[in-house]
C-alpha cells in the first residue's frame, strides 16, 4: 500500500496535458527509488521508460497498481493474475455515478476480493508517501517542490483537499508522511487505513478530512487503536448546515447522517473535532504526542495562561476562546494576560513562557507575537523555540504575515496558528477531546411482556417499554367500551390510543386535568369513535418538563438524548446527543449541558428538580440498545415531568423498525 | 493630516535599536518627498538629516508633527507656537493608565484645542499613507518592501492590527491608500477619519479594526458620509465573547458597551460587520463600488450561484453559507452548485462565471478554483480574471496555497479569499449590510399624568409611561387600606407595589388568578404590609407571552428590543436588539426573527397570534427614545401577553436615569 516496490500505471499516458501522464512524471520528481511500468497497449515507450502492452507483461512482481483506464473490470482482472495485492482506482463511474454505477462497484470489489486484490477507490486521487518518496496520485499539487515531511497523515474523502492540506501546510512549513484520498471507499476505507496509519512507526497524529462516515464501527476501531498507540486523530467534516448535508450527500452518494449525531460519534471514540479548515492543517504540533486533557470528573472550564507582545493581537484569540467557555488564567491571577508589549520583550518573553508552562493553574498556554514575528524573531519567536518541552499544550499566534517564523515552529514541533480563530479553534477542539469511551457493561432491559416487537405501538405499549427499561411512567390504565372504567384516582388525563397518530394533542385527541367521574365521562363521549379504547393516566405535576429519547443513526448507530421538554427542544435545538448506552454520571454531564434546566437548578431561586433522577431515566433509556435485535428505531417520552423528588414519563411514541 | 509637505519627528533617535528611530527610517524607505525634521536637544545630525533642538528652530513649515517624547505638554506648546496644525502622540501614560492619565489627556487636549492644534493619539502608532508616499509611523511593519498601493483605507484602534493588515494584505497583493493607528482618539477619533476618507478620493473602502467604539454619533455621520459617496464601511470588532468585552474594557479603559447593542448600532448606520480578522483584509474588492443588497421588503434568503471544479472545495464554502441561512441557486435549478472537475473545466470555466453573473436567479456568485490555481491559472483563475464587470458580487475561494492566483485577482479588483470560512462570512456579512437607516419621524410619546420623572417608579406608574407610548396595558387600579375597594371584575391579580422589588414573583409579592372577593381578601391578608397599597389587575390569558423593553446604552443610546417571554430571553438570549425609536414595519421585521414566536406563526396547528399587534407595541415602545431629555434609562415589560387579536402588556418596570 505505502511502500511498493514496484508500481504499474495501468493507462499511463506521454501527453503532458493528460492527467494519466501525471503518476509517472510525480513519481519520478519526488523521489521514486524503486520500479515504475507504465502499461498502454499502443505505446513501447513512455518519457524515457519501457512501456507493457499489458500488466501482465511486466517482468518484474508488481506491488501497488493504479488504475485509470475505462476497463477498470480488465485492470482488475490482471491485478489478480499478475498476483498485485493492491490497486488504487483513479476512474470513476462507480458509486459516484447512480444506481448503475454502484451495482458496478459492487461487481467489482466482489471480484477483487475472489481475486485476493485490495482496493482504493473508486474514484481516488490516490496515494502520496511523502517519507517513503511515493508520490503515487494525480494531484496536481505534485507540481510542487520538495514538499517537507513530517510526522503528520492525512485520509480525505477529496482527492484536491489532498492536494489544499499538503499545499498549504507545505507553505508554512509543516510537514507531512503519507495523504491518501480514499475515493468511494469501495474496499479499503478510512477505518482501516487509520489502523494502517496507527501501526506506521513515521505517523504521529493523523487528519481526516470527511464528508460522511461509512463505515462507523471500522473508524472507531481505528480510532482506538490510534489512541492506544499515542496518536491522536483530527476529523474536519462537511455537513454542519442542512444545506451542506444535502451537498455532501449528493457529492458522495452516501447517507450523510446527521452531524450532532457524528458529533457525539466522534467524541466517543476518541476523535478530536475542528471547525475551521486551517485549523485541521496547524493542529497537528498542538496534540501530537498528548493525551485528551483530563478536566476532571464534572468539567470545569479549561483555563488558558497567556502572554504576548501585543494586546490587541491577544484579544482577538482570547475573545474567540471566551465564546467557547474558556477562560484565562494567570500566575498573579490579576490580569487576564500577560502584556509585554514594546520595551518590555527582550528581557522577558522566553522566561514568561517557560513560566506558564510550569504553572499548574492553566491547562494550556497561549503565546502571542506581534509584527517583531515577521523582521525580528529574535525577540519573541527565538524564545519560543528554546521553551522546554512541556506536556502542557503550546499554541502559537502571530499577527503578521511570518512565513518564516511559522516555518520555525513547525520545524521545531511546536503548534503556529496563522489566524485568531483557527487558534481558538485548535485550543477548543483539544479542550473538547476525550479519549475513547468504553460503554458501560450492565444487561438488556427487559422487553415488556405483551407488546410484539414487530407492527406499529400505541402511547400505552410505548409506555411499558419505558417502564421495562427502567423509566418511571405514570399510572395508565386502557379504559374499554361499554363503560370505559378504571381505577384512577382524579384528576385523570385521557388521550386516543391510536397508533397510527403521533400527535395526539395536535388533533384533539387529548383532554387534561379531568377532576371527577362526570367529567371524564363528558370527555369520553367526545373522544371515543366507534368505541374505541381510551387511554388514562394520572395527572402529573412538576416543576419542568424533559424530552427523552432513544433512537438508531442510519451512520453511527443508537444515541440517547436529552433536552429542555415540551417545543424548546425543538425550538432552540436545546438538547444534547450521545451514543448509547451511557452510565447515569454520563448521563448527568449531558444533563447539565442543556440550558432550559437552569429552571432545575435554582433559577432566580425556583426550587430545584431532581436532575439525578432524570440522567437514571436517560441512563435507563439508553440501556434500549441493549435490546436483543435493537428492534426499535427510536422511541420518546416528552414529556418527561421532572419533581423535586424524582421524574416520570408522562406521554411516550415509540417506533419499531419492522412497523 | 494625510499629505503633510514637512513632518517634525520629535524624539527622533539615531540608534536604530530604539522605536524612535523608526519613523524617520521608514519616511525616507517609502519614498516621502517632503522634508523631515528630526528633533532631538541632545543632537545635530541624525542619520544624515539635520536634527533641531526644538521644533521652533525648523526653517520651513511643518505639517505635521510626530511626538516620541515623555513631555508631551512641552511638544503640543511647541505645535501652537510653530503653528504646526496635527500632531500625532506616539507617547502613552495618558487614558491607558488610569484615572491619573486620564486627567492628563484631558488637559492636553484642552490646551491643543485653544492652540488650534489637533491630536492624533496619544497611544497612536502612527499614519500612514501607501498612496501618497508618507510612512509616518513607528509600526515595524514598515521594514517591508513596497507594499502595494490600492483603494483601501483602515482607521485602526490597535498600531499592531494596522500592521497585521497591511502585511498579510501584502502578501496577498491587496493594496492599501490610508492606515491609521487612533490610539485613545482624544481628539481625531475614528468617526472623524472616517468622514476623512470619505472625502478621500484615493478611497474606495474603509475598514475599522475596533475594540469599542467612543463617539457613536460622530461615527454614524462618518458611516453615512462614506455611504453617501459610494464608499462601504466595514467593521471588525473584539468583544464578541464576555471575556473578549472585559479585556477590550481593561486594554482601552472605554467603556465596552454590549455586543450586540453594537450590532444593532452598525447596522443602523450601514456598517457591514464581519465576524474573522481575515475576512477584514479581504472584503474590501467584494464590497467597494456597490451598495447594500436589496432582497426585499420582507427579507427573503440571500441566493448564491456556485461554479467549481472541486467539488469538495465548494462544499466547504457552501456548508458555512448554509449555518447563515443562505441558499444556492442555479440557472437549471437542479444542481446546487454547477460542478466543473477534471476534463470539463478548460472549455467552460469563464463562460459559467459570465452566465451567473447574468443569472437573475442569484445575489451573488461563488467561484471556486482547486488545485489548478496553484499551477495552472489558465485553467480557471484567468476565465474569471476576464469577466465582465458586473454589479453582482463575485467572490473567488481557492482551495491550494494560490499566492499568485490570490495577487492576480486582487490587482484585478476581484475579491478572492484563502478559507471557505473567511469566504462565506464576507458573503455573509455582505448580506447582511444595510443602507444607512433613517430614523421614523413622528412625535414623541406623552409622559404620563401624575408620574415624577424623577425617582422610583412603580410597577402602576411603569404601566402608565407604557400605556402613553401607545401600548396596551392591563387594566389595573390600586387598592388602599383599609378596604382595598377596586371596581375590577373578577378573576383578578394582587400585586406589592413596592418600587423597590424589581422580581415580585422571587419575593412571593404576586397572587395570580384570584376568582372572588373573599379570596381577594385573603390574599391582601397576606400581601399587605403595614397597611400598604396593593396593585389589582384583571387576569389576561393569551396564546403566548413576550418581552417588549428600551434601553439607553451608554455607548449606542436607545435601544429597542423584543424577545420570547419569561425566561425564554435570558435561557435562550432570544431578543433581538435595534436603535431606538423603528417604525412598525422595523418592528415587524423584529418580530419575524425570534425564534420562540414560532408558537404564534403556526406551529404544529397552533392557533396564530397577533404579531401585528405585536409589532406596534414594539414601536410605541420604542418611541420613548423620542421623550424629551429621555429620563428613561429603561423600560421593559414582561410579559407582554400576545392574543389571537391584539396583545396586552401585563408587568411592567421602568427605571429613570435620575432615581
Amino acid at each position: 500500500m505505502f511502500a511498493p516496490r514496484a508500481v504499474a500505471l495501468v493507462g499511463a499516458s506521454g501527453d503532458e496535458a493528460k492527467n494519466t501522464s501525471r503518476p509517472q512524471r510525480y513519481l519520478l520528481k519526488h523521489g521514486y527509488a524503486g520500479s515504475i511500468a507504465p502499461i498502454n497497449p499502443s505505446r513501447s515507450e513512455i518519457s524515457g521508460l519501457a512501456c507493457y502492452k499489458n500488466l501482465i507483461d511486466v517482468p518484474y512482481p508488481v506491488d501497488h497498481a493504479f488504475i485509470m483506464v475505462g476497463d477498470v473490470e480488465g485492470a482488475v482482472e490482471d491485478c489478480g493474475r499478475k498476483g498485485v495485492p493492491v490497486a488504487s482506482i483513479f476512474s470513476d463511474g462507480f458509486a459516484d455515478a447512480g444506481e448503475a454505477g454502484m451495482a458496478r462497484q459492487r461487481r467489482v470489489v466482489t471480484r477483487a476480493r475472489e481475486l485476493g486484490v485490495r482496493l482504493l477507490g473508486p474514484n481516488s486521487m490516490g496515494m502520496i508517501n511523502l517519507t517513503g518518496g511515493v508520490a503515487l496520485s494525480v494531484n496536481a499539487i505534485l507540481e510542487m517542490d520538495g514538499p517537507p515531511r513530517g510526522g503528520t497523515s492525512l485520509v480525505s474523502k477529496s482527492g484536491t483537499r489532498l492536494g489544499t492540506i499538503l499545499s498549504r501546510g507545505a507553505a508554512r512549513g509543516l510537514g507531512f508522511s503519507k495523504l491518501v484520498s480514499v475515493g468511494n471507499e469501495s474496499d479499503l476505507g478510512v477505518g482501516e487505513l487509520v489502523e494502517l496509519l496507527a501501526a506506521d512507526s513515521e505517523t504521529r497524529s493523523i487528519l481526516l478530512f470527511l464528508e460522511t462516515v461509512r463505515d462507523a464501527e471500522r473508524l472507531a476501531a481505528g480510532a482506538r487503536a490510534a489512541h492506544a498507540a499515542g496518536k491522536p486523530v483530527v476529523a474536519y467534516k462537511l455537513g454542519r448546515s442542512k444545506l451542506g448535508e444535502r451537498l455532501a450527500r449528493s457529492h458522495t452518494g452516501a447517507l450523510a447522517g446527521e452531524d450532532a449525531a457524528l458529533d457525539a460519534y466522534f467524541r466517543d471514540c476518541g476523535i478530536a473535532r475542528v471547525d475551521l479548515l486551517e485549523t485541521l492543517i496547524e493542529i497537528g504540533p498542538l496534540l501530537a504526542g498528548r493525551k485528551p486533557p483530563d478536566l476532571g470528573p464534572v468539567a470545569r472550564a479549561p483555563r488558558v495562561a497567556v502572554v504576548t507582545t501585543t494586546g490587541g493581537g491577544a484579544a482577538a484569540v482570547v475573545d474567540r476562546l471566551g465564546t467557547f467557555g474558556i477562560e484565562t488564567a494567570s500566575p498573579d491571577g490579576s490580569a487576564p494576560i500577560i502584556d509585554l508589549t514594546m520595551g518590555k520583550r527582550a528581557a522577558g518573553y522566553g522566561a514568561v513562557v517557560g513560566e506558564l508552562l510550569d504553572f499548574p493553574g492553566c491547562d494550556a498556554v497561549l503565546a502571542v507575537v506581534g509584527s517583531s514575528a515577521q523582521f525580528h524573531p529574535q525577540h519573541a519567536v527565538e524564545p519560543i523555540l528554546r521553551a522546554k518541552p512541556s506536556a502542557k499544550p503550546l499554541a502559537v499566534f502571530m499577527t503578521p504575515q511570518a512565513d518564516q517564523s511559522l516555518a520555525l515552529l513547525a520545524q521545531a514541533g511546536i503548534a503556529a496558528f496563522r489566524t485568531p480563530e483557527a487558534c481558538a479553534d485548535a485550543l477548543h477542539a483539544y479542550f473538547s477531546w476525550k479519549s475513547p469511551r468504553t460503554p458501560p457493561a450492565g444487561g438488556a432491559p427487559e422487553w415488556p411482556e405483551g407488546v410484539a416487537s414487530e407492527g406499529r405501538l400505541t402511547e400505552a405499549q410505548a409506555l411499558a417499554v419505558f417502564a421495562a427499561a427502567g423509566v418511571p411512567v405514570v399510572a395508565s390504565a386502557v379504559a374499554k367500551a361499554p363503560h370505559y372504567a378504571h381505577e384512577l384516582s382524579y384528576p385523570v388525563a385521557l388521550k386516543i390510543l391510536d397508533a397510527a397518530v403521533a400527535h395526539k394533542s395536535e388533533v384533539g385527541g387529548v383532554a387534561l386535568g379531568i377532576a371527577s367521574r362526570q367529567e371524564f365521562e363528558a370527555r369520553v363521549r367526545q373522544l371515543a369513535k366507534d368505541g374505541a379504547p381510551l387511554l388514562v393516566q394520572r395527572m402529573e405535576t412538576g416543576l419542568a418538563e424533559a424530552i427523552v429519547g432513544y433512537r438508531e443513526d442510519p451512520v453511527v448507530g443508537p444515541l440517547v438524548l436529552v433536552g429542555a421538554g415540551g417545543i424548546l427542544a425543538e425550538l432552540y435545538n436545546d438538547v444534547v446527543l450521545r451514543l448509547a448506552p451511557v452510565t447515569e454520571a454520563e448521563a448527568l454531564e449531558m444533563v447539565g449541558r442543556v440550558k432550559g434546566f437552569a429552571v432545575l437548578r435554582g433559577y432566580r431561586g425556583l426550587p430545584r428538580g431532581d436532575l439525578q433522577a432524570l440522567a437514571r431515566a436517560v441512563a435507563a433509556t439508553s440501556r434500549l440498545a441493549l435490546l436483543a435485535g435493537r428492534p426499535l428505531r427510536e422511541a420518546e417520552s416528552n414529556p418527561v415531568i421532572v419533581r423535586r423528588q424524582g421524574v416520570v414519563a408522562v406521554d411516550a411514541l415509540a417506533v419499531l423498525k419492522e412497523e
